[in-house]
């Protein structure tokens, strides 16, 4: 079955906010099983809102409107969508109640008379409740086949609607179940990535494997549809095998909401390490991101930034004969870095960062996007070096996202798991 | 002159991701003064794309497509946009060049075949340069008034591609002239801003007033057309002093281009300052955030993350009596950081954050959200607190808004500009 979206809003065509509905939506009826092809969205204009209904309505199953069913005069959905369909209207006096104790509930001042269309409906509708504001959802059988559905904008108001009354009803038309799982992989590009599986995805129909590059990751989603979950998830567990033993350690997670922060400290919280970090480049962005897991206070106590020459020695013990020979963008001024993290902090593992992300500060030899990455745990020290590309603010996200897959390597190097 | 979005994206119609790029474009068009009457969204399917581009060829001026530009095979906008405008395309070698550049800076392993698909240009077609990554995008002229342009999907390559190249060519077609101003505003909340300037925004027609909340910042953009920029600048002025004067020292720029944090670095130095940070519940953010900032090594040498009790005690002298009796989230600990991180930094100017951030930490008394920010210029402490609301990771954004607002006031305050 193919569900299209429509978002009605003038406030969407004038970038005022952003289309957050469509991608519940999307994300919503993908789990449902339904196929999603257009994503439209128009203005609260009756003659560009007409031609939008009635394109969807010849090409997709379930037409999903959102949006326009406010108060005001320019919410114009409910009369469009009648209007195309050649029906009526009729007050629906519940409605009208409930709407007057919404206003008492609220203590706010008596309603409009545009507040009252809101208790107006399309003939032969299902009224949908809304329990988080006043306009009603509506679902119209237009035919044998065919489904319109209106829901509200705002989506506090449509994602309670939708979990409560719609997917619901979408999940009892459906007859497909589907099952996906996400691998996470980390330290590769997206097309290095396509190229290593490119066989697996030219084989594919069902289940059927995307690549998608998130800020220095690439997740593949493995989706397969079945008559139950059992047969979609059986369909899936040996791409998944397959692909984790082609990507080996690259792969960092198979769980859907595990980001590679929240990795790394749940494996430093199973080895009962705690971590420092020592950051020149990214000024506090590591440890930013590693703080911003919940508990992480567990793994983490301090972490210095030593953006200056002079803080890389006070603070983390960096030799002025290194700075001088090496710089303070070189191999051996990470490993200070991190070694010296490790003991100012008194920790068993430690990240430093140093590098030139730009725009000004490169030479030919040391060029903007240079950055070393230094591990130290136990005592033990790696460095890596990488070439990174883009603009300072993307240089950096990249440079945090290697140094916490290097740390996730180091740690477990350290012993198994 | 009417522009259609056309975002192309398996990834948008399954949920994966939230089509952010629309509202930017959207925005950017409406300021050009571009009216926007319909935004598709479809999948990386040649039929169903094909009949996209065909139907808004048919009804808008200028077709904006973004996405599926990418290395993997299924990236089809560049060869269906070739198809439908009956176009053959040809590679465009120092396109090949720069790939072949790109992946040599990298490190990485040589460009797949895939990749080369990058260099291959529509006939006919102006090739736009890509400094984010490696798809340039296209500007088609269809016929005498109409043009296709294809634009890279991820938001980091559209938006500098978007400033640099699309938004003069577009503004060189439109006829009529737009000017607008941006007055930024910090620490007061949406409504509020739009509550104090109603008056304004009740009457406006040329220019027009635009709210726009940025995360923990509200922008005012003040929008005229008019025959030319001196025509439309003098229609702008009244209007910006009148905000400015409401508004007072809640304004902290009108400069379009300015951040908040770039507008700290920049008095920072005009003040010949130094800055230092100590952070708790930000774990590095604020750092980040000034780092962030071209150089900004010249105010910010050393900054410190002290999450936990030992760290503030042994980093920045916080008193063990202040943690036992005030604890660590506390004006006392807040005052002590800052003054603690000046010291240890022996740096003029100092700021630090002590808060709960979430989920978990929380006691009646001292809720998730609430957060102390310390200032200390030349040995003068002055301590602010704040109840914020929202997840942790949006409790910790707002922070260091908050906290680079103050160090803000806090170095007006010192003497005047």
């Amino acid at each position: 079955m193919v569900i299209e979206l429509i978002s009605v809003g003038t406030e969407i065509l004038l970038g005022n906010i952003t289309n957050t509905n469509a991608r519940y939506l999307a994300e919503e009826c993908a789990v449902l099983g339904l196929s999603n092809y257009y994503q439209i969205t128009v203005g609260d204009n009756e003659e560009r809102l007409s031609e939008a209904i009635r394109t969807a309505l010849g090409r997709s199953d379930i037409v999903l409107l959102t949006g326009g069913l406010g108060p005001t005069e320019d919410d114009i959905t409910r009369e469009t969508v009648a209007k195309v369909l050649g029906r009526g209207m009729y007050e629906v006096p519940e409605i009208h109640q409930q709407i007057q104790e919404y206003f008492d509930r609220m203590g706010a001042k008596s309603p409009s008379s545009n507040n009252w269309r809101q208790a107006m409906v399309i003939e032969g509708a299902q009224v949908v409740e809304n329990h988080n504001g006043t306009a009603p959802g509506m679902i119209v059988e237009v035919d044998e086949t065919k489904r319109i559905i209106l829901m509200p904008g705002p989506p506090e108001e449509l994602q309670m609607m939708f979990k409560e009354s719609i997917a619901p009803y979408l999940a009892g038309m459906n007859q497909q179940v589907i099952y996906s799982k996400t691998v996470k992989i980390c330290g590769m590009g997206e097309s290095r990535v396509a190229q290593a599986i490119s066989d697996l995805i030219e084989a594919q129909t069902n289940p059927t494997i995307g690549t998608y590059a998130k800020g220095g990751e690439v997740h593949l989603r493995i989706t397969a549809s079945g008559t139950d979950v059992k047969e979609a998830k059986r369909s899936i567990k040996p791409i998944v095998k397959e692909i984790k033993n082609r990507f080996g350690d690259k792969v960092y997670t198979t769980r859907e909401s595990e980001t590679l922060e929240q990795h790394v400290v749940g494996l430093l919280k199973r080895r009962g390490m705690t971590v420092t970090t020592a950051e020149s480049c990214t000024g506090g962005l590591l440890a930013g991101t590693l703080v911003n897991v919940p508990g992480a206070s567990e793994v983490f106590n301090e972490g210095y930034i030593t953006y200056s020459n002079d803080a890389k020695q006070k603070i983390l013990g960096v030799k002025k004969k290194t700075l001088k020979n090496d710089g303070a963008v070189s191999e051996a001024c990470a490993a200070e870095m991190a070694k010296g993290a490790a003991k100012a902090a008194g920790s068993r593992a430690a990240v430093a960062v140093t590098g030139i992300a730009g725009p000004d500060g490169g030479t030919e030899e040391k060029p903007v996007g240079l950055v070393y990455i230094a591990c130290c745990i136990d005592g033990n020290v790696k460095v890596e070096s990488y070439h990174m590309n883009g603009d300072r603010q993307k240089i950096r996200e990249i440079t945090v996202k290697r140094a916490l897959d290097m740390l996730r390597r180091c740690i477990r190097q350290t012993e198994e798991d």
